[in-house]
Order: structure tokens, then sequence, then C-alpha cells
């Protein structure tokens, strides 16, 4: 048993904002950015995680972290389930911090980020990609790692128990299956709203062909300028391939209704985000105005509880989890289970940095033990900022590669924790010369 | 026009876990504290706001207000409706602090602040109390002021318009009115968890000759002790006069329902957050179950478009308004508005530190000039901490008196923000002695 002798906090960010990757309706000018944090122990092992902001208050939220250390150091690391069930019941349970949520914003993504960066340290300790080590826990385990509270009304340990024990059929053969063939990947690159319709066309067809499932736009900043860029995509891609629409919550109830059905001609297939993540009621008059276009939502939905909220009302047809919103690993395990237990497919949110990385984990052991299918499933792919990572996820002909090196892929080479630390570090340094 | 020419950010505690005031189910040890910000002009003026936190995490709400700065720095001092509105729109749309949200937690608690603060400005330069200040903007102005988004499938600026030009009959003679009477007030002041049973029957015998109208106990830490609780404070007022109960989050709907079965005899008026703020369908679900006891939330209902759901859904009976959780003045006015179109009235959540201090402000403006009424009306009064400010909230006979002194009434005296400093005020270096 080694103890937790250290937590580095880490502020880093990447000045994305001058190239307009990244740019969408309600986020013109994101600087990608993480508050990083290392947990250190006795034995020189580590563990990494991060919370995912885009840009201002990355300070603040790297305080948040830093706020939560009295909680781990000179603790034990976590290794077994019982163990990191315990250490993220502990964090969400802060007493006094708890006030600044409740379990959401700045001090529950810290909570994520922490919990995120002691799972990524027990998989390595196994040996094992997270994917693999969850996949690897008995269901008895998975559920002893998910806090119900607030839950039971929807969704019982018995019942969890139940969807995780059905999950065990068949996990070896899907076990080899993802290892063959890795997981269906989705792009958002050709559609951001800074690109021009060259841009746009040439992207997607390049996508098409790269062996992509599907495509993402963003919309919501002008309807013409949509319907062309929807018209345009649909022209390259044929009258059969899925396009997803984001508008990333720009919109009211009415306006979302409106302006899809002005996109309907071109048949999108889903529409991410059309207002509000807590517009509960909301989404579900937009869903069932709408069909058979479906609606997804979640990488601002900011707990379990939320995300029972969106199921329950049948609000959503696409579940978005998302790997740094809500309290890490355990919180997005009661994010599946709910998501199994409504039959609802999860198609992660990914992109911003280092998304892509922790998100496939979590897909992976989805199909692996819990939903058993990829039936509607796909991760988004955003081909941004990998280089910056020990461990990068890796699409290649429209599949995410099942990762394989111990841990939760979160990791940042060293010459980017140096180079982007802000703001004194030298590329950001440079660039205000 | 005068410029913003600083923002200073004060992180200030109070060391009530000491002494169990404040102790409830769910936060046992609440170090009652400000995340405090003042607004400096070049002319001399002040104003003063602050977010309110129970202890840890009182320094990370700082850095957020501190991350607000750059919109307030050489920015003239709003004074008019229209000036006001333009800020409170300048700080929520940040696009890149957005992400942190999105007006939610931290960040949009530091919105809160920092809109108050302003507000406060603009009150004193008036020369007005700020419900008074509120009152005499015209029904197009208070329009406004409001962030409409997200709200107008339940509330448009035309259906705000009706209301706010029916609240101006009789204005004038409920301002009459509340300068001689004041607006009414219940204490919670005997219920705390830590209390004895001695203690209780003691404080609600007072609170009933004090002359409040209700009292408020907290409940869900043990069944048995609540039900004997209840009883015992019961018999103490008698049959007729209302008692609420108050769970602060501390149970799922199944046991919500049944925990308020069993104290159903002795005549429960409203329970408080019984579960999750987060939990709308749930809230609807308990309230079915155990009516005629009314269901409160509010206090952790983190912004308009939260409301929104629970007023849609029929899950509130109640509408517990909180001056410092959600995004300032501004879309406290939008959830006034909310309630007064659902007939829903609001009680806000007072206590804290500051919280009696500033929510008076909107529950007299809400009776001058939205609702205009009292039925059901009643703002909660604690008898703590009040001593540190300049312009305290005072109840007497039970009805809080109408402030006169211009602002909004959030200005700590000198000798508190030195002494309560954190962690090097003498109050605090003395304690860790």
């Amino acid at each position: 048993m080694s103890l937790i002798t250290a937590v580095d906090v880490l502020d880093v960010r990447f000045p994305t904002s001058l190239e307009l990757d990244g740019s969408d309706a309600m986020n013109p000018d994101p600087d990608y950015s993480a508050a990083y944090v290392v947990l250190r122990t006795e034995d020189g092992a580590v563990g990494q995680g991060f919370a995912f902001t885009i840009g201002r208050g990355n300070d603040v939220q790297a305080a948040a972290i830093q706020a939560l250390s009295p909680h781990l150091v000179g603790s034990p690391a976590p290794t077994t389930a019982a163990e990191l069930g315990a250490l993220s019941r502990r964090l969400i349970g802060d007493s006094q911090l708890r006030w600044l949520g409740p379990e959401k914003g700045v001090v529950h993504m810290a909570v994520g980020a922490v919990v995120n960066a002691a799972w990524d340290l027990a998989a390595r300790a196994a040996g094992l990609p997270l994917w693999r080590f969850l996949a690897e826990l008995t269901p008895e385990e998975i559920v002893s790692l998910v806090d119900f509270r607030y839950l039971t009304d929807v969704l019982t340990p018995d019942q969890a128990l139940e969807i995780l024990r059905a999950g065990q059929a068949g996990k070896a053969e899907r076990i080899e299956k993802l290892l063959a063939e890795g997981y269906p990947a989705y792009t958002t690159s050709p559609g951001w709203l800074g690109y021009s319709d060259e841009k746009l066309t040439r992207l997607t067809r390049e996508a098409v062909q790269d062996g992509f499932g599907m495509i993402k736009l963003k919309v919501g900043g002008n309807l013409d300028d949509d319907v062309r860029r929807m018209k345009l995509a649909r022209e390259v891609v044929g009258p059969d391939y899925p396009i997803a629409v984001d508008a990333n919550q720009r919109w009211d109830v009415a306006d979302a209704v409106a302006w899809m059905q002005a996109l309907a001609p071109y048949r999108p297939y889903w529409i991410e985000e059309p207002t509000s993540p807590d517009d509960v009621l909301g989404h579900r008059a937009i869903a069932e105005a709408i069909r058979p276009i479906k609606v997804a939502t979640g990488e601002h939905v900011h707990n379990r509880v939320m995300f029972k909220q969106l199921l329950s009302a049948g609000a959503i047809d696409v579940l978005q989890l998302d790997a740094a919103r809500v309290g890490g690993v355990n919180e997005n395990l009661a994010i599946l289970l709910l998501a199994a237990k409504f039959g609802v497919p999860v198609c992660p949110h990914a992109g911003g940095v280092g998304l892509c990385e922790l998100v496939q984990h979590l897909a992976m052991f989805d199909y692996v033990a819990v939903s058993g299918s990829l039936d509607g499933r796909v991760i988004e792919w955003v081909d941004h900022l990998h280089e910056h990572f020990t461990d990068p996820a890796i699409v290649r002909d429209g599949r995410y590669r099942t990762p394989t090196t111990p841990g939760f892929s979160a990791e940042m080479k060293p010459a980017t924790l140096h180079g982007f630390r802000y703001p004194d570090g030298p590329e950001w340094t440079e660039l205000s010369r």
C-alpha cells in the first residue's frame, strides 16, 4: 500500500483560437485547455487526469483541484474497486466544498479530474488499459463503485447488477472483436463554423474516404448559411450517409424546432445541444416536434441526476457522455448504467484536448460489459492536439484503435506540460511578444 | 460617467462550525463565508457584493470573481437599467468562462456577486435602497434587464411586460404599507440538528412569542429523532401554527415520501429540499405523493432555466429564491417573473451570512411591483452574523423592517473584513494557536 505524497496541478493552455479550430455558435474563440493533475505516490507511481476547459478560468479550475488535495496527500493510493469507490465518495461528499455545486460546475469537474487520475494510477498498477481494467471487475465490484444516491427511483443497485450480469455473456468475444476491429468513429473536423465552403466540402469528402461512418456540422449561427452548408455536405456524401448537426445550445425551443424543420429536407441524423443543457422539458418538446431527427446532448450535462431527468422524460435519443464534465469514471459508470436501463445509445462527446483519449475507454467498456452493443453507437473524433499525449488515441479507417497501454491515456508529454504552461510557458511568452 | 478602477476580492470566513449553528443533515460543519467583492470607481463610489459559501472553496470562489475583473476595470460603472442589463449579459456571455458552467456553480455565483455589487453601486448613486430603486424602474426597463434566452417557451418579454404592468396598480399603497408594517418573516433558529430538545422547545416558544408566523426544523438525520422533535415543536405551538421542515437534499424519492408520511400526523407545512435540487421529476413525484404538504426548493437551484423546469413540471409549491446562488439581481428578476407567471409564491432562502440582508430587497420588490401579494409569502430569518454589516437586516415582531439606507445592504464593516479575513485575519490566527 503506497501513500499519495503529492498532488501537482498545472494550468496548460493551447492557443487554438488563433486557427478557428473548434469555433461554433456559442464558443467562437476557444483556447483548448487542461487543468491537469498528477497524483504522485511514495513508490514513484503516478496517475494523470485533467479537467477540460476552453481558456479563461482554467486557473479557477486548477484552484478547485488544489482544494481537494487535503483529501489525497497522505492517503493510500487506491487500487481496488472498494478503494476507488471510497475515494469518489470522499471527494464528492466534502461537506463544505459541496455547497459550491452541489455536484456541478468547477468543483465537480475538479472531482472528475482527480478521480480519473486515481483510475489512471490504478489501471497502470494493474498493467491494463482502463477499459480492460474495468471490464475485468465483477458486476458486484462495478455496483460498489457507483453512487446510487438520487437514482434509486429509476435504477436500484439490484437492477444495475442485473444489467451487468447480462453483460457478462459474450464478453470475451467482444473483447476479441474490439482488439481486432476497433470502435466506430465519426468526425466533426469538416464542420466548424469558421471554415469556408471549400474547406467544408473538401474535408467532408476526405471524411467519407477515410472511412468515418458519420460527419457532424456546427449550426446555429445563420440559418441561410446552415442550409447552404448542409446542402453542400449532403451533395458530397449522397442520400444515405448520416450527417449530424450541433447547435451548441444556441436556441430557444421554438427556434430549435423551426431551424430543424428548415434543415429537415437534408435529413440531419441528430441535432446536438439544441438548447440549454438544463432544459430537460425543452429537449423533450423539441424531440417530439422534430421526429425522426434524433435529439442528442451530454457534454454540458453536469451529473447523473440530470441524465436521469433527460432519460426519464424521454427527452434524448442519444446520450453524449463526457469524460471530464462529471465526477469521473465512477459517475460515468452510473451514467452508462442509466443509459442501458433506458435503452438509449451512448455516443461520447470528444474533441477538445484529450477527450478522445479518455472517452474511448468508457465507450469500449460499455460495449464489452454493459450495453454489449455497437448499434447506433459511435465516438466523436476530432484530429487536434493528439500529438501532446504519450498514448494518443488513434483512428484508422474510421475506427478508434483499441488502446493497449496501461492506464487512462491521459498523460501529456513533458515538453507539452512545459511549453504550454500558462501564462509562463515558452509557447505563451513567445505569443505575447 | 465614472469608470470602475478596481475590483477588490476578499476571502472572509466565520468559524461558525465551532457552535453547530447552521448544522443540518447534509452540512454538519459549515463555516459561513463570503467571497466578497468591492467595485471601486474613479469618483470614489463603491459597490459591494458577495458569494456565500460554507468554508472550504471560498478561495476558489474568490478566484472566480477575480477572473471577471477584465470585464470591469476601465469600464463605466453602470447606473441605468440598460447599462446594468448590458453588464450582466457581458459577464454571463464570456465565451471562455461559460464553459465552466454554463450558468451554474462557482463561475455563475461569481457573476452573481459582481452583478449584485453593481446594483449596490447603482442604487447608492440613485440614493435609494435597492428594493425601491427597482420599484421605480418602468416595466419596460425591468424587461430590458432580463435575459429571456431559454425562457421564451414559457415566458416571453411581452408576457413579462403584462405581469409588470398589472403590478403597477396599487404600487404606491403597497410601498406605504411596507414602510409602515414591514414584511413577514419566519425563523429557522430553533431547528438546527445540533440543538438539544430543551433548546429546540425553548427557541420554538420564543419564536412564537416574538411574533414569527412560522418556524422551520431541520430533518433527515434520524427518523425517530425527527418525529420526536416535530411532536415537541407541535406541542409548543398548538395545532394551527405552521411548521416547515427542511431535509437539505438528504433523501431519494422513496425516502422522502416515507419520511414525510411519518411526519404527516404533526402537519408539516412544507418540506424543503427533499432531494437533489437537480431532480425536477423527483420533486414532482414527491409533491404528488405527499399533498397537502407543500414542496419547496431553491437555495441550490442554479439558474432560471432550472426554475423553469420546476415550475413547468408542477414540481414545487413554494419557490425559494436565493440572492447569491444565481447570476444576481437580473436573473432573480427573471425568476420572480417566472414565479408570477405560474402563480407560485416566492419565499426566499436566507440565513448564512448576509443572505437576509440581500433577499429582503428582492421579496419587497416582488410585493411592490410583481406579485403584488403577501399571501403565502414569508422571508426566512436566522439571527446570526448581522452585526458584521453596516446596514443589517432588522426583524421586529416577526417582520423584516423595510430598509431605507441606499444600496443593497451588502456592506460588511471594516473591522469584520480585517478580522475574519482567511487565513490571516486575527480571528483566524487566534484560533489556530
